[in-house]
């Protein structure tokens, strides 16, 4: 029972300005010692990344790493099957993947990108873990709700129904202490948090005053969201979306294409004019300017002038970016080596965790 | 795997007979061309192997290895924590078991012991595996339910409710194509085949003409089950149990307190005299000789006369069994070179298996 009401709390108001108050503090603490965090982020590879990625998770990613936190980027291939029936073009996504990382400013050399069909160690987390959770507790996870709802009348999966354990996996196995989150997202943590404190009362330590696994925090982002050319959620099926690899002319096609509103002159108002806004701020998230001075700067231009200086923003800002992607992408042994390293490291550490546990586990013979 | 698990009317009369029929003609390929079959069988490392254990399982596990049946012997540690807190004195139950194993003829040389938590490839095959069941189907699944009924009102746990197809891991990691089970163990083989089917039409093949998994099937024990020394199932917390590795003189002890009944004509009749009729088929399989004809060399003896027989035909029969015992638990480094080697091996095999699974499912990066 308490732990309902732990997971309930955790989407309510408090507990969210709780959350919030200690992604300040973290985020103080990073400024004056990075290197006490371990970050923990990734995507699955069901199709290249798009604006909405690049400004809502990637950018900032590439900032932490930069601010010299130790960054772990998981490519989350066996989620593709938590809820589809196939691997779809699975190689080519995670190469595009990693080309987006990459170009996007994630550096091999600092950060760690895996993938989850390399690692056994961490997968073998599973079983340990699968001990440690209820199956009700499966069954009120806010994520499993939401992807049950999702996938439109599907029987649930036995993967779907243990996704939450397995990215308690994720996160435990490199001892992240830190899972940039969007506020949504914050209960998503509260599975790995759980598993690690009652791996430590059922089943020990190694060391006496410290636990196997670290209870990792939400870094909760404050990154307002881009939304797709029509002023919905960014989606490949909706032909709103701008992708980081599209080039400058197939982005101008998108953008002419966007919905704006017959008052030709130009505001950024998100709650009356969420279309127009939304391109306002795409502009100002690719050059810095706010949105409300570039909608003055625009004023009774409309919406073909709100297009051009959209499209202007974005092809100027991911020009580098994008030259970069493409080299890359004609670079598919440099991509495979990358993820060939980060595997490597990332088999490391799961080794290490996985004798941890043994020994606190007992079973070392 | 010995799971004592009431599965009554979960198995047709009708789909037994097929099963029984099946054994017979594997058992007639084996006396041909005993190399065309893997064995996978194995046991929870929770206490001492006792004779119920031996005449049930293990001793035909040593023919079928002594036919040439390439045998893989799994002590399965992370079983112990499906149902239970904590995992007890978990290394001295691995060693215990292998012990039992080596004493009663399971030859190192040419059959494979190893244990869950050292094999992670084998582990891994969870997650590809999970996404080819859906939650109903691990919730119908007999085993599950037997076993979430004898935790007598324990939640039940993600281990356990997935515990169908870690054991579908076991079997197929190691490409194993017979399993021996009981009659009642029968639909356990199940899920473990369906896995295999569905992998082969949801992922694929690596060679055209060879699905990557075997589909195994069950191996079907004619073995008379032996009870405890009251008439009731033999179990540790009922003092009715004879261990393999007992002494001599605590096997007397507990023989002598074995139930009879008051008639001092000792006769064979399961039906009518369990208790007398379990002791005097113990002696027989210690004995090689008929039951009946025991009984009728006993005649009037009574219940005394009874238990001096089967003692010392226990004790006769165990002797070189426990002598060896003694002698490997003795040698602890022995003892655990020989699981080290097991592992290796497995790790082996799971390895490859796992490169396979990753070709069929285009996870090659």
């Amino acid at each position: 029972m308490s732990q309902d009401a732990d997971l309930a709390g955790t989407t309510s108001e408090a507990s969210l300005a709780r959350t919030r108050a200690r992604s300040l503090e973290i985020e103080a603490a990073i400024e004056t010692d990075a290197s006490r965090f371990r970050v923990l982020t990734g995507d699955r590879p069901t199709g290249a990344l798009h604006l909405g990625h690049y400004f809502g998770t990637l950018q900032n990613r590439v900032v932490l790493q930069n601010k010299g936190v130790e960054t772990w980027v998981l490519v989350a291939d066996y989620q593709v099957i938590t809820d589809r029936d196939g691997v779809g073009e699975i190689r080519q996504r995670v190469l595009g993947l990693l080309a987006d990382y990459l170009a996007a400013g994630i550096d091999p050399e600092r950060s760690t990108i895996f993938n989850h069909s390399a690692v056994p160690g961490l997968n073998q987390l599973m079983l340990p873990f699968l001990s440690l959770v209820t199956e009700s507790e499966l069954h009120r996870n806010p994520t499993v709700k939401a992807e049950l709802e999702a996938s439109g009348g599907r029987a649930m999966s036995g993967l779907l129904l243990t996704y939450p354990v397995h990215q308690a996996a994720d996160i435990l196995f490199c001892k992240a202490n830190i899972v940039p989150v969007g506020k949504d997202q914050v209960p998503h943590l509260e599975q790995a948090r759980v598993i690690a404190q009652r791996f430590d009362k059922r089943y020990g330590r190694v060391e006496k005053d410290r636990p196997v696994f670290r209870r990792p925090e939400a870094l909760l982002s404050e990154a307002q969201s881009v939304l797709g050319t029509d002023g919905t959620k960014m989606s490949k099926s909706r032909g709103n979306t701008i992708e980081l690899g599209m080039d400058a002319d197939t982005t101008a096609k998108i953008l002419r294409r966007a919905v704006t509103d017959s008052n030709r002159h130009i505001t950024y108002d998100p709650a009356l004019r969420p279309e127009v806004s939304n391109l306002l701020l795409i502009a100002s998230l690719c050059t810095g300017e706010a949105p409300e001075a570039i909608a003055e700067r625009i004023g009774d231009g409309g919406g073909g002038a709100l297009k051009a200086v959209v499209t202007e923003a974005v092809n100027e800002h991911f020009a580098p970016i994008r030259a970069r992607r493409a080299e890359l992408i004609a670079d598919e042994g440099y991509l495979l080596d990358v993820l060939r390293r980060g595997n490597e490291r990332a088999n490391e550490v799961a080794d290490q965790t996985l004798t941890e546990v043994r020994q606190a586990m007992q079973m070392i013979y």
